[in-house]
């Protein structure tokens, strides 16, 4: 398989099925194609000179390719470029496959320290990151995470290096019980914390958990929303704008930040990998991602 | 009729009917007692000695009174004080009557300049000069104002105080020229404007306009959200996450501001008066605030 003009051919090694993924099977995003954009490989090969030096190196990579002529392009914002293409997301073949394309500007070199297991949650990790790339948070800062999914897991790891009190709120006993394994703090979600907390992170997987997110967060208390999810949820704005709620949209995030954090040991993964199966069990796979936790394609 | 304890009591000289007012007729907050939270009066008696300065004042008034005790209050910010009371919206009757009652620290005094007719748009253009505390607006950002209503046209031209590029989007072509003859850019709401914005302020009045202003906003833009709206619609938070928008909610904001734009003719009011009448006409009042501007309560 020939790389795409400019890309570097990566040999796929792991792949993860994202809540996303699952979501483009419902008919988000309107994509046709190879889903898949959280993966770890080999370059086996580069289309320009001067992207040798990556061939034969262990990598993740950034799933947004911009035009590179854009205004977003020219600050290096290539996850806003209108005209980008996104690794089996939009407009691009992903990596539940044997082989991605991608440019070596998007690629980053994996420690040896970090397994393939781990490695493939650097994606998923990096958006957790960009939560503090958008929001202060400091270790005064009272932090919910809504949502016990696979993001959710992340979300409050990573948050729990900046606030002292970070919960999450969830309704899955099994995947709450991960959490804690972890050393986070765990409860179900409910109404005794209504207008509890400054920092909400909305990672349920569903339109109404915006509904749930305003409820618990102060007045004057930041909303992030982590959910991409197909179709609408009846929403009620007043809530917003009497207590002057702040909701931040947050999508994908610094890979280099996500690295340290898992060459640190300061976010643990593995505990989150349901179970790992070959390409062609992928119907399986997407049922075990639907209950659990993440679900890995090994691919030889 | 005597003041609350500790509160001044206010004789009514005029009030306006604000789209709050027609949405508690429709069940928003579930309000029951006299609405009206736009004013204008003299302070006839006070309660307390320490406040006998202000009788005979003529006054506009904050609307938010706070349980002095409370973490809110203790930072002056009566308006999200949980106990709080609300003229004419919460747990405390309003000004379309003879009289109201506030407390000294929430009265201001109209300077002579202003007429009692701008006076009463002291309330409802604070709450736009709030977009101003919570957003960083330049002459350089493209803002574009959401709905030409009451609250549209106000908002439009405080943001224009700041801001060389701002148009108003909306869909009554007699409120648009009302605009136009305050020197306000109007266009009719439509699809060409799609992420054509920096800041987009939602002052729809309508529970789905949240969903037209993120289609509206840049990515990583902000839309400011204004209308309290009774009910629900739906909602797809996915645009949100995608495009990395920020939704501030707005609610009251500072009366001096609003005071100094009307002293120094920077905002200009009269024209948004749609009718004057007396208390005794309010359902053609009501009626008429449903299809115009601003209709004022001349109050005898």
């Amino acid at each position: 398989m020939p790389s795409r003009p400019g890309e570097c051919l990566i040999k796929l090694r792991m792949a993860g099925i994202c809540g996303t993924d699952l979501q483009l099977l419902e008919g988000y995003a309107e994509f046709r194609g190879i889903p898949g954009h959280e993966f770890v490989g080999h370059v086996e090969s580069v289309d320009s000179r001067a992207d040798a030096v990556w061939i034969d190196k262990r990598v993740v990579g950034e799933i947004n390719v911009g035009c590179e002529r854009c205004d977003w392009c020219a600050i290096g914002e290539k996850e806003h470029c209108p005209r980008r293409t996104v690794v089996g997301i939009r407009g691009r073949d992903g990596a539940f496959a044997d082989y991605v394309t991608l440019p070596a500007s998007n690629l980053h070199e994996v420690p040896d320290s970090i397994d393939d297991r781990s490695a493939v949650f650097v994606e998923p990790l990096a958006a957790a990151c960009r939560i503090l790339e958008q929001v202060d948070v400091d270790e005064a800062s009272r932090v919910a995470v809504l949502g016990d999914g696979r993001l959710g897991l992340l979300a409050a790891q990573v948050l729990r290096t900046r606030a002292r009190d970070v919960v999450l709120l969830g309704r899955h006993e099994r995947k709450m019980a991960v959490a804690r394994a972890l050393g986070v703090e765990t409860r179900p979600s409910g109404a005794e914390d209504a207008h509890g907390f400054d920092i909400v992170v909305e990672a349920t997987g569903s339109a109404s958990g915006i509904v749930e997110a305003v409820e618990l967060v102060r007045p004057r208390g930041i909303v992030v929303m982590k959910s991409t999810v197909h179709g609408e949820a009846p929403v009620a704005t007043w809530p917003m704008v009497v207590n002057e709620v702040t909701l931040v949209g947050s999508r994908c995030g610094p890979f280099e930040t996500a690295i340290g954090l898992l060459a640190s040991g300061a976010v643990r993964v593995e505990p989150l990998v349901t179970s790992v199966l070959p390409l062609e069990s992928h119907d399986q796979a997407f049922a075990e991602a639907r209950r659990g936790l993440k679900v890995l394609f090994a691919i030889e």
